[in-house]
């Protein structure tokens, strides 16, 4: 029905359901020390990357996730001059961290350089601002990264890492919280994408309890649609040393960019939370 | 890759995507004289709807659908006495109507008895209400029943049709906008499902104008996640007689029925629309 060779698919085996693209032709495929990366050109959706078979990002739809990874937390944030991005090798978030004028330093600490090299010849797009003299690319270990770093040295970490699966793992266990945390200035912020609300519970809710038990303050997840990635819908974690705050309204009414799906009622909006997800996170609470 | 044999696949000739479904097997298929009605077991999101090759309902997720297309245009009217529901079949809109003490009448208007019978054996989760004594169930043109409805006979007209095509095809047009208008009460209000957001754009804007020169006071789009449609990012529409009002928060809170999606937080939430949709609204409105 489906011709793999017109088509490429990412099959969801524990939600026994697939999605798939038309392609045109695979460009590129590299297995690199730390995955496989393959490249295709889609017929409706752009440029597509995958990952050990998981589709990462499609150049349709991926101005969903980097807006929602990055607006919401440096928005909320009263004065984000340091960022660090801990994977994010597409450099999409970066991107869209280097449009806040607060921003002095984004630092982009990614394991894989291959994924970097690839995002600048597939989708340069997402990389106009990898020569922004306030980018720094460093290709290293992130939990090693956070563990060597000394206190209080950034304001905003974001973390843009594929499922925890592979070197994705060691970033959703409480001791990574910890070290983020000792990292992060007084009223730092921490966003980790946080996977399907309705799809992956099981990762959502320990990774929302480890970042209380590593000491943040207040936790709060915010929900985006996400076409091409299970279920369509996602979400990202957001983790407050001290509180979240409120948005900075007024610099967001005048935001010197411009955004496709982010705005000050769509930064409100997505923290409204689905009554399965109250009853879920108050149950944890509860049982502990 | 799938086997047919396995997998039942909508292939979104439009947007060169595809959804499929690991199936268990296929439980009916006829022809109805109205389209070709087919019933899947699958393995992860229960018993499948298919219309026309097109996915109607899975029993995994419809409640984001059947919730969002009821909850925040009843509790956005100040009294939602008589409710009717054009198409809606399946009687999970029905059924959502029917938990609201101050609905006295519901009548659901579809056109093909056989999707309403088929529901009865398949979703009987979703037909708990048809018994209801406030409900009845009518098998009839729905364009032909608000032609012929005398003014101000209904508070709440719920279009839960399919798309545009077929059976569906007249429920986008001004002149059913027009009847629906005239039928209501004069604080009346119509939701629509009005496709995706993001793949459908083609659609959703010409609805919106369609209910504006059909003299409706105000319109606007509610968006939440429907992973089984096209996108996995769904909307409805709602138009307002006079206009669309504040929710009635205190009853809300003291709703007399549990949800599983919808919320106070989330009803508010569902009506912030992204940038680009802003933007095109702004754009039609514009050049007419």
């Amino acid at each position: 029905m489906l011709n793999p060779n017109e088509w490429f698919t990412e099959i969801d085996e524990d939600n026994h359901s697939a999605f798939s693209f038309k392609i045109e032709r695979k460009l590129h495929e590299e297995q690199t020390p730390f995955q496989k990366i393959e490249i295709y050109r889609t017929v409706g959706f752009g440029n597509l990357m995958v990952i050990d078979g998981f589709v990462m990002l499609s150049a349709r739809d991926n101005f969903l996730y980097h807006e929602m990874m990055t607006h919401p937390v440096l928005y909320s944030h009263p004065s984000p001059s340091r960022v660090w991005i801990i994977g994010g090798g597409d450099c999409g978030s970066l991107q869209e961290v280097l449009k806040h004028p607060e921003v002095e330093e984004a630092v982009q600490i990614e394991i894989d350089e291959r994924v970097t090299r690839l995002a600048e010849r597939f989708f340069p797009e997402l990389c106009r601002a990898n020569d922004d003299p306030r980018a720094q690319l460093k290709f290293e270990d992130g939990i090693e990264w956070v563990k060597r770093s000394p206190p209080g040295s950034v304001e905003v970490i974001i973390v843009d890492s594929t499922d925890p699966l592979g070197p994705g793992e060691g970033l959703f266990t409480e001791d990574f919280y910890r070290d983020c945390l000792r990292c992060l200035s007084g009223d730092g912020l921490l966003i980790q994408q946080s996977e399907s609300p309705l799809f992956h519970p099981h990762i959502l809710h320990p990774m929302r309890k480890a970042m209380k038990s590593a000491g943040f303050k207040e936790v709060s997840t915010l929900f985006f649609p996400q076409p091409v990635y299970p279920s369509g819908w996602w979400s990202g974690t957001v983790a407050a040393k001290s509180g979240i705050g409120h948005p900075r309204e007024r610099d967001i009414a005048n935001k010197p960019f411009s955004t496709r799906y982010y705005n000050l009622a769509i930064h409100k909006a997505a923290f409204a939370a689905p009554d399965f997800f109250l009853k879920a996170v108050e149950e944890q609470e509860t049982t502990g």
